[in-house]
């Protein structure tokens, strides 16, 4: 049976997140009612990251098992004809058997947008996180550079209802960042996270610990001594959802 | 009695453009019933540039007199708190009572974003234009030289059904662009256009032009021809208001 790769890029304003969920618009569920009228079967569409709901992604990456055998463009054609706008295919290809959207992901790309100003934004609302108060990007990026590097990131995930105690204390929490930059375009600043795994909200707590340090209410040095902890109520806030966008996956 | 100033920033994907139109949602409507509550009568917001419907702005200039004595930092607090969020007050200030927002104004900067890749966006979409052929930029750069400096726009003006064409003709359709830049980002085009004023849909129709010779239909050598012509059939198509933005206005 052919494994098709997909990457897709959608907005997830409208969305539920990634995963399907009974009677909720998801990403999954809209890309496997798609599949399910190309097809005429369902099959589970794998998706590399379980982005939340209101997370958006230019390179999310999954992959399905199908029967029916179509050239790799004619996927891309007849879902992006029937995918409703906010999702589209950027691209189709035929894998290896071996290929899995979530597992074989060695390292992915994620970015935050944060817009610091005075006064609210009209434009964009919906991919950005906008903070008020004056932000001091030097104590950020000192900050940032005490996260670079392989640390466990309890201090840094999110709670999932779904997942038991006793199964999370057995997985690892060691992640390693290998690229946490700070780049500011006029009032905005974006947030460019590389690593080889995420936690649940790590990004969304990384970003929303690094803005109490830019507000001064966190310093740069306390960064270690938060990370030494290993417990999600030492890092700092859960930034808000939609200024987080899954950008790249990288494979083998 | 009091002269404010606003400086405002909407997006225009929900309105009708800026002019007041009955029953229909406008920005200028919007600000009027906003200023209708606060003031308790209905002053007339005059604006810098009526935008067109699904155009937006970073920087739209309007003014209104109104007896009501608040001070400039209280106009814009309640302002918006009143109006809906994707119309946001920049800024609020006393001006002399000789300003006008629109015969005051000596220049504008306008600015378009084209999206060019061989796929559609799920992103942004309501924020740009997407052209799917592959766009030469060197083309088009020595497109736009030609178009810089003081001419007669007649051939990029669009029509406007309002305007009675005995009344247009004596009316100057010259321009003075004092720059035409075009910029490319990854797969983004941004053209940014400043000059001392606009005719009807002049951006939309230099961008629509512009975007004709990058796919290489027109040459630009023909542009001083069609210039001449003085004559909006031989102008380029109009591009989709929603890629258009009015970024800044200049007063004396």
């Amino acid at each position: 049976m052919p494994n098709i790769k997909l990457v897709i890029e959608y907005d997830g304003t409208r969305y539920h997140g990634w995963q399907r969920q009974p009677n909720l618009p998801t990403v999954q569920g809209a890309l496997e009612t798609a599949l399910a009228t190309i097809a005429k079967q369902r099959p589970t569409v794998i998706g590399a990251g379980r982005t939340d709901a209101g997370v958006h992604a230019e390179g999310q990456v999954a992959n399905f098992n199908v029967n029916a055998r179509l050239p790799s463009a004619a996927w891309m054609r007849a879902l992006n004809s029937l995918l409703p706008e906010d999702i589209v295919i950027v691209s189709a290809q035929k894998v290896s058997s071996r290929f899995h959207a979530r597992f074989s992901a060695v390292r992915k790309i994620y970015r935050y947008r944060i817009l610091n100003r005075r006064y609210p934004p009209a434009i964009g609302r919906q991919y950005l996180w906008t903070v008020y108060s004056p932000l001091d990007i030097r104590r950020m990026k000192s900050a940032a550079k005490v996260l670079l590097g392989k640390h466990d990131f309890s201090s840094f995930r999110g709670s999932d209802p779904s997942e038991d105690l006793a199964r999370r204390k057995k997985r690892s929490a060691v992640c390693h960042i290998r690229r946490l930059d700070l780049a500011k375009r006029r009032d905005h600043l974006l947030i460019t996270i590389e690593a080889d795994r995420f936690l649940q909200q790590m990004v969304r707590t990384i970003v929303g610990t690094l803005v109490e340090v830019g507000r001064g209410r966190l310093s740069p040095r306390e960064i270690p001594l938060l990370l030494k902890k290993k417990d999600r109520r030492f890092g700092g806030p859960t930034a808000p959802p939609q200024g987080l966008c899954l950008v790249k996956i990288f494979y083998k």
